[in-house]
């Protein structure tokens, strides 16, 4: 089962590098039997469940109460919304045959559930006194996916869709940029990952929105990672599903509705933001397992007391909140065990023998640096939370340093186009091209011929007025532009 | 939204009594636009969370790690193991067009995933080292169903599926019966199921299992609801998918496989094992609001004392680990938030005025009680922590008592067939028979046209050797037989 292969160098294939390291870590492998999908292994799925434990506690404390709608949607109902049927048709897997029959109408597998929830959100409401709704659904979704690439893209993946209807715009737009802060909050603080807050131009914009507002993040080739989204839905889906309610003037109104959401894809995001060549890197916020003790012993009698103190050790830590494992397995050699814990992301390693024994100290090595260091006994469980904090907080500020390093401004079409041209050892990785743009699609267009596409118009202005990138009109602010996955 | 319905009563009508506690619970209802389909509404969604939350503790406990597998599994795969495909090809959701075009290979919903798991498995397992492999998934799983009936039988439905793989038989025959166990354990001492432990008939086993073992519960009504199952394949599903390891004498032999699950089948359960004429009555372990606090008032000066004591009060019992719900919506009434709160099953309620504030004391109202009772507010926060524990176990205990009393042995097929009869008000409800049977076909076919099933051969044995109740051959020990959901 385990093989010790290579972890390409990221500067040799960054796109073989991001596999090796999956395949490496075990989080996951493609579900060749099935196009486009995956298998999401213990490790990769523990991580996950950090995750939702993360953003379902914000959730409720926002307010929002979990439920569960069907997989399955009627053909028709995605075509009530001329935007969302648009948008999502090419990706759609359809069922067709239910109990050995051929269906009278075919069923969708949900893409999203605007359509099936809004049926239902028709039903629910009536009055002002029934706003907001405000409702969660943790789920599998599937979109046809020809080109696929692990966590990032794949034809199932798992997410979580928030839903809400509201009685005015303003409440709606208040919870649209609310929930687009929880996801800014937990990527930077839990994810250790920064994130730009901004606003999708109209091409970009969910099929079905009024405006869509996201958080993109810089993976380290400088490519752009659409790492959550939170939709202002305005009275679109209200519209195309009737769901209305009498204000307190008794007057019947659409309702206005939100949809925001983030997907296993933020584990892609994890591994491209902190992994290293040696494999996978973890914030410890995120790690399913925080130490790894790795006890080392020749002869029998030494064995049975080193596994004493690393079990004693391992116990301290657990009582304060690490997840500790200690590595017993009598079939593999310390330095084995080594590579085993470190291209699983673990973000410290204890080295424990005979000689650490007598000395009263452990030997420490976190995953994100080279160097080693020897920590007395006594210090051990108030000195390793604390280096958790550490390591969290150091792997944000090199995240953020690197997007900050790599955001630039230009002041030409030119100089933006060379910044796009295939990334080489020699150039350096991608950048976010900081640039004034007119709001035309006309210009969108023109940059979108580099492959590259706006990322977003940045929510806090990181920058004044300009001249358009394109066309050099005049241009009230800069937007991100970026290669994106 | 909130309408003040009747609840039909059960010794009316028990099916239409069912739906009117799911209703006026708000836990679900029929998505009557997806053929068979629910939508689990947010107050039975926290009722499965509470499920999951206790019993995915257990199953790492036990040491099993959860995965995620493709929700899509090609359709030859099923057809790989003859039982299986015989048995789930009747129930199928087919995916055949995939992104506008018609796919090669079909795809079916999975209707549960031994056989894909199968298939990775035996990519995953090369040694002993590798054994046992212990997954469990989370997942939604579809079987097309004619006569639905929500939580008990729904076309797409939540469940987890432990899936394992062992080196012996006899290990893996230990994880059958120890997730049994769990299940067991979970139902009696969470929900306040009483359940008999059991091994299926040859005719009632899973499709493709070499044993089933399942845990069946009795109804308010004596009907039987199989609650969760535990199977032994044997090396069925290993052969079907090549799933061999090299033994510790490096010979290669097929693994041994298990697979168990429970689904949201168990909040029907629960429902029918605690809820009474008005409404839906819950165990406080699985309660997501424990208490409800109503506050009384007529003027204003009233209404800003009552609540502040209401919330000291909250913030009190939530210190002792109680969910508290102070109900301040001020659109309605006292009564009307008592009856709100009683059809939702919360455990306790409080009523607080002004006079109880003069005297420094609380009403206190159990759902599953006629009678109120005085607690001066220093003792709230012990007294009402004690209280959940004695609901806890008088629901079970009243649940046991039934099955007892229920659970009866007959002499002849005759009055076998005459406990067998449709319930009426005069008869009483249900039974469970216990009852000497062959092991032949034959006889448990003739049972079987009573519309009962042999339920299960309880694994503690109910009574001793004795004659077949349909053939009079001397038979080694009673089965369980009754009418089941």
């Amino acid at each position: 089962m385990s093989s010790i292969d290579k972890i390409t160098p990221r500067s040799e294939d960054y796109a073989t590098w991001y596999q090796d390291v999956i395949r490496q870590a075990d989080l996951a492998e493609p579900a060749e039997v099935v196009k486009g999908c995956m298998v999401i292994k213990p490790h990769g799925y523990a991580i996950w469940e950090r995750i939702q434990a993360q953003l379902d506690r914000r959730f409720k404390e926002t307010g929002h109460k979990n439920a569960y709608f069907p997989l399955f949607i009627p053909e028709s109902f995605l075509k009530r919304e001329a935007q969302h049927v648009e948008g999502f048709s090419p990706e759609l897997a359809v069922v067709t045959i239910g109990g050995g029959k051929q269906l009278e109408e075919a069923y969708v597998v949900r893409p999203t559930s605007e359509t099936i929830i809004g049926h239902f959100f028709s039903k629910w409401i009536a009055s002002w006194r029934d706003l907001p709704l405000l409702i969660n659904q943790w789920a599998n979704v599937v979109r046809w996916e020809l080109r696929t690439r692990m966590f990032l893209r794949t034809s199932e993946f798992l997410w979580q869709e928030g839903h809400t209807a509201h009685a005015s715009h303003d409440d709606a737009i208040a919870e649209v940029r609310r929930m687009l802060e929880v996801y800014a909050e937990f990527a930077e603080g839990w994810m250790a990952m920064p994130v730009i807050r901004g606003r999708k131009t109209e091409s970009e914009k969910f099929a079905g929105a009024v405006t869509s507002y996201c958080i993109e993040a810089m993976m380290q080739n400088g490519y752009a990672l659409q790492a959550g989204t939170s939709h202002d839905l305005g009275q679109n889906f209200g519209k195309a599903f009737d769901v209305k309610f009498q204000n307190q003037e008794k007057q019947l109104e659409y309702v206005w509705q939100t949809s925001w959401g983030v997907s296993t894809r933020l584990i892609g995001g994890l591994i491209m933001t902190h992994s290293d060549d040696d494999g996978l890197v973890l914030p410890p916020r995120l790690a399913p397992i925080h130490v790894a003790v790795v006890p080392i012993y020749k002869q029998e009698a030494e064995r049975q007391s080193v596994y004493e103190k690393a079990d004693a050790i391992a116990a301290d830590l657990r009582a304060r909140g690490l997840s500790v494992e200690v590595d017993k397995r009598e079939e593999y050699k310390p330095g084995f065990k080594y590579f085993h814990w470190e291209k699983r992301g673990v973000p410290v390693r204890i080295e424990l023998g005979p000689r650490d024994l007598a000395q009263g100290t452990a030997m420490i090595k976190r995953r994100d640096r080279k160097e080693k260091q020897t920590v007395p006994f006594a210090e051990l469980a108030t000195a390793l939370p604390a280096l958790m904090e550490t390591i969290q907080s150091e792997l944000f500020a090199a995240a953020r340093q690197r997007l900050e390093a790599n955001t630039i401004s230009v002041e030409s079409f030119e100089e933006f186009r060379a910044l796009m041209e295939p990334i080489t050892a020699e150039r350096g990785g991608g950048k976010f091209v900081l640039a004034p743009w007119c709001g035309e699609r006309a210009c969108e267009d023109r940059i979108k011929e580099t492959k590259a596409t706006i990322r977003c118009v940045p929510v806090e202005p990181r920058g004044g007025a300009g001249r358009c990138l394109v066309c050099g009109k005049p241009s009230p602010e800069p937007v991100i532009v970026a290669k994106a996955y």
